[in-house]
């Protein structure tokens, strides 16, 4: 664990040199934002309580169904992979979490992968089964289905594995199981629609009843791939009316790039709020369909108006805390770099979520007056919360370069040296 | 009313002369579906059971925001448009209904009215309310929303006009009153979004409270239009939980143009079918948005795929009989060609899923036997039913040919020399 | 003229009271600005050079095919829009310029008018022909079409009229005759795809021959509306391929509304720039179709993007300036706020392209260094420029804070009392 | 090539059976298209002249990047892979034509493949480069692109593949290479637009450089997958514009699925076939993006609609034969089956565009009689011409029941004992 020592130290001394103009630029930030009666060590302190998990599977490089570009040094178990989350998590300190996904992640001993986990600084999310692969040697096949399959003894597989994948969570203190499935059809007439979520809701009731009492069932909808014509949990409508028939720990899970193109996004994470059934996110950004892009990169101002819901949801106190992750592909930069990148554009939606002068917005809404609306609400996201988001870091022990820092410590070089190369299970899908 | 007599003996002409053909296709078709052991004319009078509903405002001419082309003779008042509906019903008899939209059709004595369909012999389907434009005179503007207004005078008004509207329906004879409202944003920030839902169910339980006991109450849902960013009542997931919390005589009504690029109607269709609350829908096809144009013009396999699902469920004994009415904007055509020719259209697809071999199909589905499904419903589709259609219309004393017989009767010109161009209130607003 | 004089006065109060916190402000941001080698200045500057043109449309409030809210006090001929549009620029001063569109803005004499023009200092960009609505008391229609109608009478119409703007714009001063045509259809069959576009080749080298040397002819493509099955110029590659074949001084008009959707229009505009035929912008900004919403409103990185494309071109000397037009439709808000917010917005996305290290950002993209190019474009988006546009407003005479000198100024009241309400020609068709 | 004898046998005796009924069914049709004065048997005649050609990589099952379910029996090697080609041939009479890809397809000796295919009936189509994988031991990587790659040396390699392909196709018989690159970004600011267009015709340029004079370059284009974010050779308009200044013999493919949400596909087929660069077609159906479904399973209308337009240009005698091939991916069925299937509904569309009077629908064009365009084009599409598509297969030798006759014969269980599983290189990449 030693690179992790060196990796601090190394940090400290980057941070020496680049403190000066931080605290330059905060103050500035600072300023500005008392003129609005804003006080940022306020904002910096919300900034430092914000957490997010890591996907196990995150820090491998991912790929396309037209092919995968590996980089040297990837890691090639859930060790290896837990060491990367501890780098991530010591440079940006937001990221205390993984998030496993079985059988990928599938450890001899859960008690020693707990230990690991400890000893890194890392707890463990949400956990995540997978019915869409064949694991080798499975005779049953999950070609056509899963937990919704026409034949039983498919459907008896999948429930059990949900429910292995419980107990390993809660070996490794888990509170919560994600359950998507590729459930669907590539042809009109290939399914039976009714028949399909009849299924589905009865297997989902078998592992419901599986749940530990302080666990959550989170559903993630997707509107399409691998299934091309129709999915079973196609969009959050049919996920919000089988939470609902679940029951009270069944809850819904946004994944940002699973919906129609020009889906109002926000509006369903306000909609599963005040239908108290908001679950979770996995954090990316898209611009066609699930591209699993850097969260930010594409369309930051969705992903301020997401936050824009969840901030004024618990200002209002009624948002129950969704379990965040980032869920991205790194196709062609390195994941840790990713990560960080993104783990930080996140925070930024946060951040500028924070500084709206909501009372204000409020009277404007009411009063219909568009445009000064529309002015409070841009205000907070034209902002430059950087110096927040750099602040905040600074202050839990961070990196305020958390780029720079990686790049300087030669963690991939030494990596490089330490993991020959190999492919890993479940790199890139998500 | 001696223009609908003289239209029937015009009918009865020209029926003779193309009954031979229709006869030999109708011949040469039976022997064929007889190879699959179809009995043609129970399929002819399955399709002959089917009604639906012409939407008062649809005889009109439609237009854009761009421009509206009227032609001559256009109905001027609600008496001329059952007028305009009664020839489109002698000439296909499957839309003895007409569906009233208010204060457009506002009557000054309702029992005239009532009487005039009655005469006409057209009955009256589900009453539309309109809160999405001001009526001359009005002091509070529907500008910022109706149901949904931040103010409550506004709210009150939009529940006063629903209430009113159920009553015009009483005396009618219509069963159902559906609430489409425009109410949205078109910035982000402009609309407090749980707020606004809060104050829709608000308003919306007041006129369920107005109900008689044998009305339904329809939600209409809709993406975008006239509200560019967010629609309070956006998606069918908002629809059915709203519905849901409405109570047991509110149901959702799918209109197949209001939905996100690539969404998958049918299986929309099917979950409300499943989860008890289709209500109705309003049929029209689109390529972009709602653009409104004739039922099947566009896709006419997507329609196709809507009817496999209601002759599944209503097969499986579990459909719950849905309003059906047509909503098109007839833009460029004559709006009475048009809806004759999209009632066809509509029973094309009604009568292609009549013709699936349901045992068949769900056998091929639960083997997972995709080639042999796929075929198997494709079948249906790909079945020329031209001569069922025609025969169905021709049995109920219709016309074989209906575009032919409606121009060989000079019925336009001689509505032109009778009603003096003039716009009609609402004409093409779908 | 005087309400421009007295709001000049109120302008000048109005900045003595904001000028010390946009001093501080313009400071903070400038000492930013040097750490990484930018001279504040130079880029307030160039922020000041920069142009665009109001259309007289965009001023009054625009409508959908469902309603339109008027409001009081809107301009009722083109003298009045001249006047709102003189109050935009003297508040914000970077909308010189005014595009007219015939026949709605038809002057009795046009040296008066550009008389007008020049006593409140606005100039004539851009004239827009109209074929998609039929003026009054015109025998042909142009319904089924205009430039590539299949009648060619109607063609030779709409030709005279496009050679009729030029005219009119050569007494303005006006150098471009901006063509979007409505011209498409409603059904698959309805039109004959590749005769419909050789009769508009033809019409175009017609209007094309008229031009004056040292205009432009800008070819206006959009995929849908009003025409909703196809339209004649639906996309960038038809609009390229016209322009190519009609000479030297036809160019291609981006309107950023007009395309499908997750279309990523800033590569076309780096396309065209390529190919050398970019021509000129609508800004506005949509989520679903062309939505005419405030430009910045909906996606800023998006407006960011595309002038990172410009600003590149510009800096490789590759650029010629194109037309720049607001075309927005205000249906909830005063057009003059709006019109003054989305200015700010788009000079907003060129002073944060201009902040963009590009000797940098070309050596990251050179050698595949990803995340730093990421990190070194989103540094200038992430920019808040907020005090560079309000100098430069400054420096120009112009106000701060532009809406609230507005709504200081009560000039929206005036006019309601100096303009009877009354509808307008075209507004709100953008 | 026993197992072809015997197919053919096997096919005899299966044909015996069905030839009867489909004697009936193809009279009663032509009876009823006499009544048409159309001749079934011109029709017919049609058809069989009719090829295409099959992508030997769609003989394998192909999967997405969640996963890849194989089938017994796959086709190990490019011998295999013609040995599947050979049986669908056989039984369908359409498709004698396969298209390779290097490197997976690259033969020890060109002369004995050729060979083989002569034996089999084969020919070769167009040969397909791949620059989007890097084989195994390649140094040089494409992960960042390659014709358009920063790095010469990576487009030099690149550009040799290509040339490459090239000889290895003239050994074959070819006439044409496809091109398709699968160059792009995730992220903005990850490439610089207008240097990687450069870049792509200098590439294209040398290989252009290399085509025997008798040869075709296809530019295909894609607006995005494996890149998300911008892809160099994005939409017909840049293919367009490529292929323009590359020279005569460079000409556009048109996959139908690489276009944006609810583009006009046969619109783009008219307008490449206006400006003479309509090369080549990639036939298969989607729903969401690139899903490379079976051609005609989810919107057979557009198959139809984009047939109309090259029976239109046909008949007008300006459309130069484009290269038809099926490229799709069989995850979930077997490919030969899917491919019969898949041809078989490629030759309805053409057939159903064979039966549009074009004459009346020209007239009703030009006369902008709307709704008899309408039915005039609709007539083709509804007409159920199985019988013909089956007597047409019959008359060449074919298969009746394509997939009858197939799950007859035994193949698929022959190949498995025959050819041990194994993945194959490229399987359902498309």
């Amino acid at each position: 664990m030693d690179h992790l020592a060196r990796l601090e130290a190394q940090v400290a001394d980057h941070n020496r040199t680049l403190l000066p103009d931080l605290q330059s630029a905060y103050q500035a930030l600072g300023a500005n934002l008392a003129r609005a009666d804003i006080d940022i060590d306020r904002i910096t302190l919300l900034v430092q309580s914000f957490k997010m998990a890591i996907p196990s599977w995150g820090v491998g490089v991912g790929g396309t169904r037209f092919a995968r570009f590996p980089i040297a040094g990837e890691p090639r178990n859930v060790d290896e992979k837990l060491q990367d989350c501890a780098v991530i998590q010591r440079l940006v300190r937001c990221t205390p979490l993984v998030s496993l996904h079985f059988p990928w992640d599938k450890a001899a001993d859960f008690r020693t992968l707990k230990q690991l986990g400890d000893s890194l600084g890392l707890g463990f999310d949400a956990v995540n089964s997978n019915t869409f692969q064949d694991p080798p040697g499975q005779t049953l096949s999950y070609k056509f289905g899963s937990l919704s399959h026409s034949d039983a003894a498919v459907r008896d597989l999948a429930i059990a594995h949900n429910i292995e994948c419980i107990h390993h969570g809660e070996q490794l203190g888990s509170k919560a199981l994600t359950v998507w499935i590729a459930d669907g059809a590539n042809f009109p007439g290939q399914q039976h629609m009714r028949k399909a979520l009849d299924r589905y809701l009865d297997s989902m009731a078998k592992i419901y009843a599986a749940l530990p009492a302080d666990w959550t069932l989170l559903l993630e909808h997707k509107l399409y791939e691998p299934a091309f014509y129709a999915t079973v949990i196609a969009d959050w409508g049919t996920s919000f009316a089988c939470a609902q028939m679940l029951g009270e720990k069944a809850r819904c899970l946004v994944d940002l790039g699973h919906h129609a193109p020009t889906t109002n996004i926000e509006m369903i994470v306000a909609r599963l709020i005040q239908f108290s059934k908001l679950g979770g996110f996995h954090f990316n950004d898209s611009k066609y369909g699930d591209d699993d892009l850097d969260s930010g990169s594409i369309d930051p101002f969705r992903l301020f108006l997401v936050f824009n819901e969840l901030v004024d949801a618990d200002s209002a106190g009624i948002l129950a805390p969704p379990a965040y992750m980032m869920d991205q592909s790194h196709n062609i930069t390195d994941p840790i770099e990713s990560l960080m990148m993104s783990s930080r554009e996140i925070l930024r939606a946060y951040a500028q979520a924070l500084l709206v002068d909501r009372p204000a917005l409020h009277a404007h809404q009411d009063s219909n007056d568009v445009v000064m609306a529309v002015e409070t609400l841009r205000k907070g996201f034209q902002t430059d919360v950087g110096p927040i988001l750099a602040m905040a870091r600074y202050r839990l022990g961070g990196a305020i370069d958390p780029v720079g820092a990686y790049r300087h410590s030669g963690y991939r070089a030494k990596m490089t040296e330490l993991r020959p190369k190999a492919m890993i299970a479940g790199a890139g899908i998500v």
